[in-house]
C-alpha cells in the first residue's frame, strides 16, 4: 500500500511529485480545489464507490450495501491555506480512501454503507470563515450572516459558490439528519510534536480547544524621548509589557495546577508611534488562548483582566483597555468513538496517546449531530500550514490501518 | 516689542496666522525652507544688517562696526519637520533678529560686530542628517558619505543642495575659521517641562545629551499557537519583553543614585510574524539612551547587555543579539558662555534654570569650534515636534531681553 498512498497522495495533490518549496495554494471554492475534488472523484470511482456531489460541493463516495441505511463515514478536506502543504486535508482523504481500498483489497464485505467524504472549503484562508461544507452538512451554516463577506479580490462567497457549480440559495440544501449518519471519523496531521515525543503510532483525540481571543489596549501618552524626564511619561509599552511574559508564565502555572492542558500567547502586537525617538503612546497586544477545558480559559482570560486591573492603578497617565475578541467553547468528541478507536489501534498492537487538538478541523462540526472522533498522524517536526508539511508513508499507513479496522468493528462484516 | 514679535514670527513662518491644526512643513533645502530665509532677508534687510549667503546656503546678517573683526553671533534654523511646528528653530532665529532691533531701538552702540544666522536644513526629517548648515560652517561635514543619501522621493542630497542654488561641489567653502566668530549663541523652546515645573524665566543649558542607541533582537522559533505546549516553545517576545520594563526600572535606579539624569526609552519594536496564530518568531526592540554623562549612557547599555546574555541563558531555543546602531558622545556647551547667559538673566531680574538639553541642536556643532551657548524658553507642556507647538509672546520676549543682555554685555558699547 506504500506505493499507492503516495501515488495517489500526489494525485490528490493534482502534482507528479510533492512540491515542499512552493507548496500548495488551494483555496475554498476555487478552481484548484475543484481539480482536486476531481481527482478525488476518479480515485473513489476506480474503487467502484458511487461519488456524489452534495448542495455545499462536498463529495460523498459510498460503498452502498443498503438502500437508505446510515454511512459510516471517514474525511477530511482537499483546500488549502496559501502556500500551505500536501497533508493538512489531504492525509485524511487519502487515508479514508485507502482504508476503503485496503478493506477491498483484503476480500472485506461490510454490513453496513460505508463512505469517504471530501469536504468543501475548510480553511479560513480566503473568506476568514472555516469549514464552510461540513457547517452546511451539519446545519451549523448561517448563510445570511455569510453574505456580505468577499475574499481578498472582492469575491463574495456566493460569487465563489456559484462559480463551483452550486446555486448559493440552496446551499443549506446539504443539511443531513441524524439518520444520515452512524458516525464520523477524521484523519488529521497532529500540527504538533506531542505523538512524536512519546514514541507513539497515532493519536485518538478526546476534545478540541477553541480560543479565547483577547486585545489589551494600553494607551499613554507620546512625547520626546531625549527631553522628557523618567518621572513626566506616560510610556504605554513599559507599562504593559510585563503582561507578555505574565501570560507564558500564568500559563505555566495553570498546567502545573491541572491535569488538562492551556496554552496561550501573546502573538501580536502593534506600538503607535513606533519612532525611535517617541515615547510609545498606544499599545495593542493581542493574546490567544486555549484549553479544551474552558474553566481554564476563563480563569486565563480573568487573570489577565485583574493584571490589567492592577497595571492600570499603579500606571497614572496609562489606560488600559481589554476586549473579548472571541470565545468559543470547546468541543468533546463521543467517548464511545473514541474507545473504538482505541480498541482498533490495540487490535493491530500500536501504540495510541489520548489528546486533545488546539486547532479547529470539519470533525467539530460533525460531532455536533453524530458521534464522530479525530485520529492524528505525526507530522515532521509539527510543521503545517508551510511548504515544508510532511507526514511519512509509513504514518499515512498506520492511519490507514486504524481506520479500516474501524470499519471492519463497526460494519461487521467477512474478511 | 510683543507686536512685533507676533508679525515677525509670522512672517518667518510664511502665513499671516500661525497654524495649529496642519503646523508647518518646511523640509530641509526644500522651496518652502527658500521662502522663508527669503522673508528673513527682508527682516534682517529692514533693521539695517548686511545679509550674505555662504556655500551651504546658511544666512549671515550682520551689523558691522568693525572690518575683517569676529562677530559676535545669535541664530537657529527656519526649516522643520513634516506638519512640525512654527517654534522649533524659527523662535531662535526671531528672538535674534528681536534683539537686535531691541539694542538698536534702545540706542545701543556695539563696539564689536554682531550678527544673526539662519542655518539651512538643521532637521534630519529629510535626509535622515541632521544640522546640516552647522556641520559646514564648523568643518563637520563629511560630504562624501553623504553623497549617496536620497530623500523619501529618490531626491539626492546634491540635488537638492544644487536646487536651493547652491553648488554641491563648493559646499565644504562655507567651513569658516577660528577668527570668524567670538561666540555664539542659539535660543531653542526646550521641547521639555522642566522650566515650567520648576516657576523658571529661562533655561541655560550646560550640556547635549547625545544618545546611545541599541537594536536588540531576539530569535525563537515560529510555530502553532494552538498546537504547540507551553513547554515546547521557543517564544521570542515572551522570552526579551521583561527588557522593556527593565530598561525603565533602570533608569529610574540610574536617576536615583546619579545627579545627572538619564532616560532610556524602548521605543520601537518588529515582531514577526504578528499573527494571532503563530508564536512569535523574532522580535526587533530599539532602545534610545540619553544623558550628557556619557559614562551613564554607557551603564545602561552595559546592563542591558548583561540582561539580554542572562535571558539568553535562561531560555533554550531563544539567541539574542544586542547591536550598538549609535554612540555619540554628549557635548558640553562652554562654562564661561554659560556663567555669561547667567549673568545676563540676573541683570534683568529673571530666575534661570540650569538644565541639560536631551536633543540636538546646531549649538553642538558651533561649540566644537567657538566659545557657544544655549538658551532654552518654555514650550506649552513640553509640545513639539507637532502642530500644536507653542511657545508666547512673553516668553519670547524674555528669551530677546536675554540675547539682548548679552551682546550689550559682550559688545561693551554705550547704552
Amino acid at each position: 500500500m506504500h506505493k499507492w498512498l503516495e501515488t495517489h497522495l500526489n494525485q490528490l495533490n493534482v502534482v507528479n511529485q510533492m512540491d515542499f518549496e512552493k507548496g500548495f495554494t488551494r483555496l475554498g471554492y476555487s478552481t484548484e480545489e475543484m481539480q482536486a475534488h476531481e481527482e478525488f472523484k476518479k480515485i473513489a470511482q476506480d474503487l467502484n464507490l458511487n461519488v456524489t456531489r452534495d448542495a455545499a460541493g462536498n463529495l460523498w463516495a459510498v460503498w452502498e450495501v443498503e438502500k437508505q441505511a446510515p454511512l459510516i463515514a471517514i474525511g477530511s478536506h482537499l483546500d488549502t491555506v496559501h502556500s500551505g502543504g500536501g497533508f493538512d486535508g489531504a492525509a485524511g482523504v487519502l487515508t479514508g480512501l485507502a482504508a476503503i481500498k485496503h478493506l477491498k483489497d483484503s476480500g472485506f464485505s461490510p454490513k453496513k454503507n460505508l463512505a469517504v467524504v471530501c469536504f468543501a472549503s475548510e480553511e479560513s484562508a480566503r473568506f476568514g470563515i472555516s469549514t464552510i461544507g461540513s457547517k452546511a452538512v451539519s446545519g451549523l451554516l448561517d448563510k445570511t450572516s455569510l453574505e456580505q463577506i468577499t475574499d481578498a479580490n472582492g469575491i463574495s462567497i456566493r460569487e465563489a459558490v456559484e462559480s463551483f457549480d452550486l446555486s448559493w440559495e440552496n446551499i443549506e440544501q446539504a443539511e443531513r439528519d441524524h439518520n444520515f449518519l452512524e458516525s464520523f471519523i477524521e484523519l488529521h496531521i497532529e500540527q504538533g510534536t506531542r505523538i512524536e515525543d512519546q514514541a507513539k503510532d497515532i493519536g485518538v483525540v478526546r476534545g478540541i480547544a477553541c480560543p479565547i481571543r483577547l486585545k489589551v489596549t494600553a494607551s499613554g501618552m507620546a512625547n520626546h524621548t531625549g527631553t522628557t524626564p523618567m518621572n513626566r511619561r506616560a510610556d504605554a509599552f513599559a507599562a504593559i509589557a510585563p503582561l507578555i511574559r505574565y501570560v507564558e508564565e500564568q500559563a505555566h502555572i495553570i498546567n502545573e495546577e491541572q491535569k488538562v492542558p492551556l496554552v496561550a500567547t501573546v502573538s501580536t502586537i502593534h506600538l503607535s508611534p513606533n519612532a525611535l525617538t517617541i515615547i510609545p503612546e498606544e499599545v495593542e497586544l493581542g493574546i490567544d488562548i486555549r484549553s479544551v477545558d474552558d474553566r481554564l480559559k476563563n480563569k486565563m482570560a480573568a487573570k489577565i483582566q485583574q493584571f490589567c486591573e492592577e497595571t492600570e492603578k499603579d500606571r497614572p497617565g496609562v489606560s488600559i483597555q481589554l476586549d473579548k475578541l472571541v470565545d468559543n467553547a470547546s468541543v468533546f468528541l463521543d467517548d464511545e468513538v473514541q474507545r473504538k478507536l482505541t480498541a482498533a489501534s490495540r487490535q493491530l498492537g500500536m501504540e495510541h496517546l489520548l489528546l486533545d487538538s488546539g486547532a479547529g478541523h470539519d470533525v467539530m462540526n460533525m460531532t455536533h449531530k453524530w458521534p464522530s472522533g479525530l485520529l492524528f498522524i505525526p507530522c515532521e517536526k509539527g510543521i503545517s500550514h508551510h511548504p515544508k508539511e510532511f507526514a511519512s508513508t509509513d504514518d499515512l499507513w498506520k492511519g490507514t490501518q486504524v481506520l479500516a479496522q474501524y470499519l471492519k468493528n463497526e460494519a461487521g462484516g467477512l474478511s
